[in-house]
This record gives structure tokens, C-alpha cells and sequence, in this order.
């Protein structure tokens, strides 16, 4: 699909131009020096000739069909270039010209005329405000950037065409390759979603980084990453992480998660890795381009000097790595081979006059080790060192069945040293620190792509009475649905939910109490009362006749005094729940990436410690799992100190139910069950207090 | 003290070689071609001349009185050159020949005998295994490594001396300046703490940055470290981190302390900035050499692209640091000198076109604005950009009342500009990410140093019945001291407990309940039980003479049943105490720096969330204030949703009793109140139970 977009076969530079410095010039110049070898066709109304090439004033005067066309031109002259860029049948078009979208109004509304004009000749659009489109295994640069990269298998996807430019940079200096480098602009039309579909089928991409600012659209993208990332790995640094997302979250859930939220879920489902800085996006993709995945956790660290060594040991260890205990017999073989001096535990130490044979040496023993994982090979410039041929020296060693990263830590003394490492493809870092770091990031992803593909369970439910109380809600233009309307959502859900009825004089609020038996909770209920503690609109352990009729006088005392304007539909009496552990399960529509579940242990562990974890729906079992597993409290369940544990997997059933129910229900904004009291073993969990937000304006039911 | 040791008048070079790469060849030629004005005396038994110098056959030959003397002779020669380094009046000795302590016993012992050598002789020494010294501002390069710093005034400290080789190698080609280095090697003598008291008196050291792996004497450090920090920036990274440190602690509090909680503890107490890793240590060290200390925390970014400066914006929300609002006045005169479509908000965006002129207008404009304490400016390559000559008009443009950090993003084609900022003295980073940590590291360092003087108060307490207690107890060779004499010992400091009473009978149970009066606690005495619940020998809520006799039976038939060898004092009686809010008060010892105070809420607060602070005693109010506002469950103390809050003074001073304690009795070596109740305001807290360990082996009293 977007084949003409990395391989076109012609390319067109509208606005080519002679004076350098421009960004007609210097995109004829790139793709000329770049070597393309295709047909490239300069265009600009002056005619003549340049870089070797006839200038065509005008496609027209071209005559035949172009693949791609990179538009240079003034803002003002940009439709007339698109236009008879599509008249030339052109499939991609590439707008580097800027001044759309972001400016103002006016430019938005260019934009979006430009890429309607596209969308109807079936050509795509890259930008506008594009860096460009870089291929080195096709040999393209038709970008305005200063440099052709090096061929490679990194493949670069920026929202940001100032990243791009010293993402080039910062990769001729180091010696790294790229694949393709996609600069999106403004994404008028093409957007993260369709270049990760494309790297998908491009052989020469071995690993995606990115830099993202916003997401067009959250399903598709999750969609499309999660199929990409389990071939090929995926970096993505998000920048405008920390802007505050829209605060009108009305539930718990909704408060509790933050604007960042959404993303960290989105990425971890769809095994995106997410780096934190600009510097970390690199370290992870290099080491993804040039090494092996790990097998498991356990690193070896080959040092000619002590104090790295222990610096990488510290790394290893807070990254939640282990050091690899070497197998005695290799070690012992190795140090025969050594100076007395040399240490063979982990970190092996060299020495700090190890020559490149005897860095060669640690590394064929540490690597044939079944107990090491990967390698981290650390070198400071001492007095003897070599770091260009002990560079040499490590990389003809490598085995390739094991990540080796390297790290070399110094100045201009191990300056060519790091680059003949790149040039022989191995990562190479300025701090062990950061050696680990990418490495752990490659065992993350390992331990992704190794998940048992993800089953959703389907649950039987009442459908048709949850909808019909959905649409009921939506017709009389409710969106707050309090405890007794959600309770009959979540009981059609096979949620068990206490006996009780709504009652609303004291003589049914006694009868009723009798029926249900005791001891009893009563509850206000209105539309207008969302706490209904704070006016005195709950009350809990009546157990008596007495009690019964007390309270429900008092409360409508009370809660004509403090809540005086709220429509009271009655009171809500129930049987008490047994007591066991409470829990909370919550429900937040993220705009962006839809359905996403919360949970968390109640009370303190939510308001106070904001122990909650959170999972996109739809949820699978052992995603549920994990959700209780990675609260810090989780070992409260498990039950701790003699007290006795609950049964985690009716939590983790109760998530899926509500996954399923969020996902059929799109009219479903937020929820939140809390508290949900769990029990022993055997003991069915109970909805203590619910409460359901639909979508406003929502339609009653979706054709 | 320590001025032979930064400027000596003269060095001699035992062991002076004429073969190059080794030693004795490289300390000397790096004296010579340092430029060192001093006298420079070679010594070898070959003698002759070398690089213009005469060679002593032996320091008896040269005559005179030497001031320091480096040594690189073979291992086996080191004891006789020190003695004639001693005889010649050497007042410093530098040995940089390696196989001591580090190697093997043999090494150890005669490392110790060389030292104490040294010492008789009233010379100081430094190493073995070192690195050597250079001090830049005398010349001074007595160092096995390969270039003499430029002068500057950063002063390096390491435990490693392959680290002080990557350091220098790094500084050379980042034209990083460097006050002194010094390598310390297997601090056979002078440590850390020498030196940083050395540095405080060195003009020519604006900010120390160290590598620690281990630390002498943690008291001394401390009180070195804290004089030194109140003028220069101390910023240390710690190796060894993550090993497990020694886990026989018997008490809850020695439990929670990970092996790094007390250089932690230590390092905060001192105004030590902590560094993590290899590269934030010089990014922060540079920031401080180089730039005035920021006065707040808002910060103004310019850049010439936008993705950069959001990158930017997110690591100053994530270090907690804040955008400035830059002045509408401001902002209005700047944005008439910039194109239309520069952005004068913040970030200040001075487009991708953007000349060194065009910069230097906006840092002009922008360090006026007294809503901005400090700056990060932001390049990345762009066709039109100029990365050297931007450089300089920024360095140019700088003010130097405000700290400016740049971050140019790239490779090659900001290179020199990285270089011209850094000769310009202006700190320079790859990425804003790292920009942003280094003046957080500012911010936290200036936070430190305007903290009012300590004073630590002074609480009237019973010391005579204190040491009498611990006395009778170590007289007695009981370490374990539980609840009863524990509550003793704290009642003494005037801490309220409970009224109460041993009894030994079922009978005196009775009669004793009923004076103390009900509800009763019923706790069993004996130092051989330290968990009471688990061997059924607690017992709470006892309302009546029955109750009480019939607890007491059932107590002592459990016990015995589940603890028979146990020898038992007798069973303890206690009046209820009144709930409140439970905390838990304790102090664990660390071998190297004493006292550790720990507080955390009760119960799943630190059983489950680990939610516990730590701070060295002796401690001040403020400190004590800072422990409880650390936890993340503070809230809960303050009161919420509707809970009332507890009187938290009364738990700072509480801290502040146990503090004097323990610093007062160095032979207790835990302690824990664990349940601590704390009522409301104007209730005094109660210590509803305790325990203390004594040092094993601790005197009963010291002299």
C-alpha cells in the first residue's frame, strides 16, 4: 500500500531551485548525493537546468506519470503544486512548505482542503510541515535535511522535524544506521498509525524509534503497534507527557487516573517500549538494531577496571537484572589464561592493561557460559589501552547469540574505539548505567513478545435488561446513574448485589426492613446526591423496627436541611454485607484510547496511597492477574500476619465482566464499584455501592 | 594541613624510568610537561639524565629535603622507597604501585606497616593503588594519566582509579576545566574526609565531585562533608549500591533500612547531592562550576524547535520544577524583534531559521524577566543553523545572575558549539532531559544550604535511671530488653506509658487488675518470647476479675505449651489504652553512621507499603517535622474525609526524645515503639509497646 512511499520510482521536486540554502535546493541535492535511482524530476517555472538535471517548468511539460512528488514551494503556491502533482498521478505527496495547521485558522482549513484534494485522487499526503521521507536502502533522501545516513535498521518516525535533523546528525556522528526516517508534520493525512503499518511489511526495518506528541486515533494505533511490535521492536518517546489532561472525571477512577495514564496503558498493551528521554530512545533502538534478543536476565560484565564494574553491577541489580554466577569450570579455565591479578567472578576483571587478545579471550569464555544471558563490556582509557583495536578485538569475538553492549567511557581517547564498535554493529554506550539500562529494555520486550497470546473470555450476561435500562436512562437525558440503577446494570452482569428495595414512606421503609431482615443499611437516593454521607444520607447496622422508622425520619430531616434543592426518589434499604476485604473496581473512557479499568484495595490504600493499577479493556485473565499483582498492597490480599487471604481470582473475574460490559456498552463513561467486598475462598464477592456515568449526549442505542 | 598534599615546592619521582608506557616514565613526563615550577626530583639507581633532568641514584644522593614523593617502583621496593621518601623529610606520600589490600593478606599487612610508618613520621600518605594527584592551579601533575587537565574548578575525588582516567579523558575533549584530582587508592591513610577538608580551604575548588565506594568513618564524614557543603557543592556517586548489606537486624525498624537507607540518610543530613549514575555526576558537577546558583524554581526554555523544547518542558514538570510566566511586557518587545512566527510564550520557540543574533535577543530579553530564575536553551542542527557562532552569542548574551544551561541536540554539527559554550563556561548537555536534572540538582542544593541553622533541642529526662537500667542490663549479659524495662527506659525520657504492673500469680493478677482498673491488657514477660501474639501470650479487653484470672490461666498453659523452654518473668498487666492513630517510632544503628530514626504510620502502612522515613540522629524539630511530612500517608495524620487529624507535634518531639536517647546511650542499638497511639490535640500520646536491643558486647558503661 504505501509501497510508493519508500520505493518510489520517480520523484518530483516541486519548487527545485538554484539558490542554496533553499529547501527546493537542497532536497534536488539530497536526493541527487543521496544516489536515488529512480527518475528524479526537478520542477520550477524558471526551466533550465541544475545538479546535472533538466528543469521542467511544469509537470505538464514532464508529460508522463510521477510516483512521488516533494512539495517546496510557498505556502500560497502549495495547492496549485498538489494539484498538478495529482494530475501527474502522483501516489504520495510530500509537503515540506510550512505554515498550515500551525500558524492559524486560515492554514488549518488550507490543510485540510489540500489533503480532501488528495484523498480524492487516492494519493497520500506526508505533512505538511514535513522534514521528509528518508529510504538509505533505496537510496531516497527527499528530505531537507543536511545528511544522507548510513544504511541500517533503525527506522525513525518523528513528530518533530527539528528531532529529525539531529537525530541524523547525532547518527552519522555515532556511526549509526537508519532505515527510514518518516517525518509526519502536521499528519494531515498519514499519521503514526499508517507508517507503523509500513514498517511492517519494509524488510530493512529492524527496530521503529518514535517521537510522539499526539496519537490520531487510539484504537487503530493500539491495533496496528500490537501487530508490528510482535515482529519488530518498537520506541517510542512521548513528549507533552506531563500537560494535564481534561480534570472533569466525575468517579474515582476518572480522578485517580492521571493524564498520562491512557498512555502507559496503550503502550504496555501493545508492547510499545517507552523511553524517557530523548538519549534512552537511542541507547534502546540501537541495541535493538544490532544485538540478539536476551534469553533471561542473567548478565556477565567483562572490565578492565573496578569501579565501572561495580557502577554496572549497581545498574544490573536496580534494573532488576542479576548478575550471572559463571560457571566454575569456565572460570577457572579462563583465569589459567589470565594474569594472577585478573578477577574471573562477575564483574570478570581484565585489568587495567588488558590488551584486545585478552578482552578477545574473556569474551569467547563468558559467552560458551549457559548460565550468562548477556554481556556488558566496560572500558576506561588507561595508560595501555587500545581502544580502536580492543574494539576490534570484542567485536570479531561476538558469537551473535548473546546481546553484547558495550561500554566505553572516556573522551576523545575512546572516540574511534566507539566507532569501530558501531561500525561492527554493537551498541555502545557512554556509562555501564546506561548499557543496562537498554538492555533491560530489550528484556522487557522479550518478556512481551513471550505472553501466551491473549484470549478474551466472554461471560454470560443480561444484555437486552442492560440496555433497555441504558437506553431508558439516555432517553430521559440522565447521565448520572446512582447506586440502585447501576446495581441492576451490575446484577444483570451476574455481579451479586445485596437484597434491597427503594421505599419511600417510613410504614414501607418498616414493612420492607422486616422482609428483607436484619441488620440493614439505608441510603438515600437522588440523581442530585453523588455523597450521599456528607448529608447524612447513609446509615448502616439498623436492626430493628425501631431503628428502621428512626432513621428514615431523620435522614429525611437531614437531607431536606442540607441538600434542600435534590429531587429525592426514595431511600434504599438493604441487607448488610458480611464484612471481608474491600476493594475497589473502576471504569475511566479515556478519549484517546477508550475503556480503561482500574483497581485498587480500598479505602487508604486508594485516597491516601493511590495504590491503583489500570488496564485497557478488553482485559484478559492474566492481564486481570497482573492488574491485582501490581498494587503495592497486593500482598494484603494474599493474606499477611495470620489474617486470612481472599480469593483473587473472583477479583480478577469480576475485572473481565466489567471489561466485557465496558467494551459492549460504549455508552458506559465511568464506573466505579467500591467498595466490592471480597471474601474467603468459596465466598461470592458483593457490590457494596456502585455507580455508573454515561456518556452525555449519548445516543440511546447505537444503530 | 594539607597544603604539601595540593602545593608542594617540590616532588621527587621514586622510580623515575627512561622506558616509555611505563610508570615511573609517564608520573614524570607528565610532572615535566605539566609545567610544574616546583623542583622535580627523578630517582632511579641507574641514575643519568632524563627529559632534561638530572637522575638521582637515591634521594641520600639528591641531599635535600623533599615535600612530596610519588612513588611507582615495583611492589616489593615500595617499603624502602617510602623510608627514604621519610629520611628525605617527604611530608606526603603518594604511592601509585598497585598489589596491597587489594590483593591478598600479605599485601594488607604491609599496606598497614607502611602507613603506620607514614604516620610516625608525621607524613600523610595517599593510596596505595592510586591514580596520583593533580592540582591544575599549581601545575601540579603527579599522575599516572595520559593529559593534564584544563584549569578549572571542578575537584575530583575517587575511590577509582580507572574512573579518574575516563574523567580526565572526558573532561579533555568536553574542555571541561578541573581544579584538582585526587585518587585515593586503597586509603591506607588519608580518605575522603581529608581531602574534602582539604578542599574547603582550596580557593581553586568551586564544586567537588566524587566516586565513594566505601567510607571510613561515617561521623567524620558527615561533619566534614556538612562544614564543607555550606560553601561548595559536594555531588557524590555511590558504587556498591545495591549490595545487600548485613540483615541480622532483630527489630522492625533494622528490617525496613535497605542497605543504602544510611547513605542516604547520610548523604541528605550533609547536603551531599546524590548522583545516580556516571554521567549525571559531572552533568550536575559542570552546572555547578560553571553557573550561579538559581534563586526558585521557574524556568524559561528557548529553543529553536518545538518537539526539543516540549521535551524540555516535560523533564521541567517531572523534576518538579516550574515553566515561568514570562512578563506580557516582556514577551511584547521581544516578539516585535522576532519573525511573526517565533513563539514568545514558554517555551520560546525562536524558529528553525534561527541566527546567533536572533538568540541572543531572546536571552537578553528573557534574563531580565524577574519571573525567571533560570535558563535551558535548546539548538538542534537546522539547514540555516550556525551551532559554534550561536554558541558564542549565547555565551555572549549571559548575564550571569541567573544559571544558564544549554542543550544542544546532535552530532557533528554541534560539536563546536558544544566546545564554545564549555570554553565560554557555559554547561552543555545532549539532550534538555539532562539539562533540566542538572539545575534540579541546583535547586535542591541551594534548598539545602538557606535551611536556618540546626539547633537541636534538649528534652529534661531521668539519665541516672536510664543508665541504670541499661548497666544492670549489660551487667547481666541481656541484650534483649522487652517490653517491660523498655517502657521503663522511655518513661524515664518522659514518654507516656501505660500503668502497669508484673505479677506472677493468678491471685495477684486478680487483686492487681482490680486496682489498676479495667479494661486491662495482659501482656507475658520473658526475654526468650519476642513475638507475644504468636504463643498465645497476649490478651487485650479484659473487663472483669474474671476475665482477668481466667486469661492468665489459659496464658500460662499456651505458653507453655508453645514456647516450653522459655524462661518467664512473670505476666504484665496494663490499664487499655484509648485508640487513636497508631504510628511506630524507631531507631536501628548503622555501623558507619550511628543513629537512623525511623517513623512510619502502624500496621499496613509499614508492614505492606513500606511507607516509612529515615533521618540520622540527632535530629531537629524541622528534621523531625520532615519525617512525618515524608510519608506518603502523611494525609492521614492531618485528618481526612471527614477523620479528625492527630497533634503531629507531639510525634515530632516524640522523635526528637527517642533522637537525644539514643545519641545519649550509644549502648542501645534498637529500638521500636510499635503501636505509638496518638490522639488528638492536647491528648498525649502513648507508648503501647516497645522493646530495645542492646549493643552485644557493649560495656556496661563507658569510662
Amino acid at each position: 500500500m504505501l509501497r510508493s512511499l519508500l520505493y518510489p520510482s520517480s520523484v518530483a521536486v516541486m519548487g527545485a531551485s538554484r539558490t542554496p540554502g533553499k529547501v527546493g535546493n537542497a532536497v534536488l541535492a539530497n536526493l541527487v548525493e543521496g544516489g536515488f535511482e529512480g527518475e528524479i524530476i526537478p520542477v520550477n517555472p524558471h526551466g533550465g537546468e541544475l545538479m546535472g538535471l533538466k528543469i521542467y517548468a511544469s509537470l505538464e511539460e514532464y508529460g508522463k506519470p510521477i510516483d512521488m512528488s516533494v512539495i517546496a514551494v510557498p505556502t500560497t503556491k502549495v495547492k496549485d503544486a498538489v494539484l498538478s502533482s495529482l494530475k501527474a498521478k502522483a501516489k504520495t505527496v510530500v509537503i515540506i512548505t510550512a505554515g498550515f495547521k500551525e500558524v492559524d485558522e486560515a492554514g488549518a482549513r488550507l490543510e485540510s482542503e489540500i489533503a480532501e484534494l488528495c484523498r480524492r485522487h487516492g494519493a497520500r499526503l506526508v505533512g505538511p510541515n514535513s522534514l521528509g521521507v528518508i529510504n538509505t536502502h533505496h537510496k531516497l533522501n527527499a528530505a531537507f535535511a543536511s545528511h544522507m545516513p548510513k544504511a541500517g535498521g533503525i527506522s525513525i518516525l518523528s513528530q518533530s522535524g527539528a528531532l529529525c535533523s539531529a537525530i541524523l546528525d547525532w547518527a552519522a556522528s555515532r556511526k549509526v544506521g537508519i532505515a527510514t526516517l518518516l517525518s509526519m508534520g502536521n499528519k494531515a493525512d498519514l499519521s503514526e498509525t499508517d507508517f507503523l503499518a509500513a514498517f511492517q511489511c519494509d524488510e530493512d526495518t529492524k527496530v521503529v524509534a518514535g517521537y510522539l506528541e499526539s496519537i490520531n486515533n487510539g484504537d487503530e494505533f493500539i491495533r496496528v503497534a500490537e501487530s508490528l511490535a510482535t515482529t519488530k521492536p518498537i520506541v517510542i518517546l512521548k513528549g507533552g507527557t506531563t500537560i494535564e489532561g481534561s480534570k472533569a472525571a466525575s468517579s474515582h477512577t476518572g480522578a485517580l487516573a492521571g493524564a498520562d495514564t491512557a498512555y502507559e496503558a496503550a503502550f504496555k498493551r501493545a508492547g510499545i517500549i517507552r523511553a524517557d528521554t530523548f538519549e534512552s530512545l537511542f541507547d534502546i533502538a540501537t541495541a535493538f538494531a544490532m544485538q540478539p534478543l536476551p534469553k533471561g536476565n542473567r548478565v556477565a560484565i567483562i572490565t578492565n577496571a573496578g569501579g565501572p564494574g561495580t557502577m554496572a553491577a549497581d545498574a544490573v541489580a536496580r534494573a532488576g537484572m542479576r548478575m550471572a554466577e559463571i560457571d566454575p569450570q569456565i572460570s577457572q579455565a579462563l583465569s589459567a589464561k589470565l594474569p594472577a591479578a585478573a578477577r574471573v567472578g562477575n564483574p570478570i576483571d581484565v585489568l587495567e592493561d588488558a590488551s584486545p587478545a585478552r578482552y578477545a579471550l574473556a569474551m569467547e569464555a563468558i559467552q560458551t557460559d549457559p548460565g550468562v544471558d548477556a554481556l556488558i563490556v566496560i572500558l576506561t582509557p588507561q595508560a595501555m589501552t587500545k581502544a580502536p583495536e580492543t574494539a576490534r578485538a570484542i567485536a570479531e569475538s561476538v558469537q551473535a547469540n548473546k546481546p553484547v553492549l558495550a561500554a566505553f567511557m572516556g573522551g576523545d581517547e575512546i572516540y574511534l574505539g566507539r566507532q569501530e564498535l558501531a561500525l561492527a554493529n554493537l551498541p555502545n554506550y557512554p556509562s555501564p548505567e546506561r548499557a543496562a539500562a537498554a538492555l533491560k529494555a530489550m528484556l522487557d520486550y522479550t518478556a512481551w513478545r513471550l505472553q501466551p497470546p491473549r484470549v478474551v473470555a466472554r461471560f454470560p450476561v443480561n444484555r437486552r435488561l442492560i440496555k433497555s435500562i441504558i437506553s431508558r436512562q439516555l432517553r430521559l437525558e440522565r447521565t448520572y446513574l446512582g447506586e440502585v440503577r447501576a446495581k441492576e446494570i451490575l446484577r444483570a452482569c451476574d455481579f451479586v448485589v445485596p437484597d434491597g428495595r427503594l421505599v419511600s414512606t417510613v410504614e414501607e421503609a418498616i414493612e420492607v426492613g422486616s422482609q428483607l431482615g436484619y441488620p440493614l443499611a439505608m441510603k438515600i437516593v437522588s440523581p442530585d446526591i453523588i455523597h450521599k454521607s456528607d448529608v447524612g444520607g447513609v446509615k448502616l447496622g439498623l436492626n430493628t423496627r425501631r431503628e428502621v422508622a428512626d432513621s428514615f425520619e431523620l435522614m429525611m430531616v437531614r437531607v431536606a436541611r442540607m441538600a434542600p434543592q435534590a429531587f429525592l426518589e426514595g431511600v434504599y434499604l438493604e441487607r448488610m454485607v458480611p464484612k471481608g476485604r474491600e476493594v475497589i473496581l473502576g471504569m475511566t473512557r479515556d478519549p484517546q484510547f477508550g475503556p480503561m479499568l482500574m483497581f485498587g484495595l480500598g479505602g487508604v490504600f486508594v485516597d491516601i496511597m493511590q495504590d491503583v493499577t489500570f488496564h485497557l479493556a478488553p482485559i484478559t485473565s492474566a492481564e486481570a492477574m497482573g492488574m491485582l499483582v501490581g498494587t503495592r498492597s497486593f500482598r494484603l490480599l494474599e493474606g499477611f500476619r495470620g489474617e486470612e487471604g481472599v480469593d483473587i481470582t473472583v477479583i480478577a473475574e469480576a475485572l473481565q465482566r466489567i471489561s466485557q460490559l465496558v467494551t459492549d456498552f460504549p455508552q458506559i463513561a465511568e464506573l466505579d464499584i467500591n467498595p466490592f467486598m471480597v471474601g474467603g475462598p468459596g465466598e461470592k464477592p458483593v457490590v457494596v455501592d456502585a455507580r455508573i456515568k454515561l456518556a452525555p449526549g449519548g445516543k440511546p442505542w447505537p444503530a
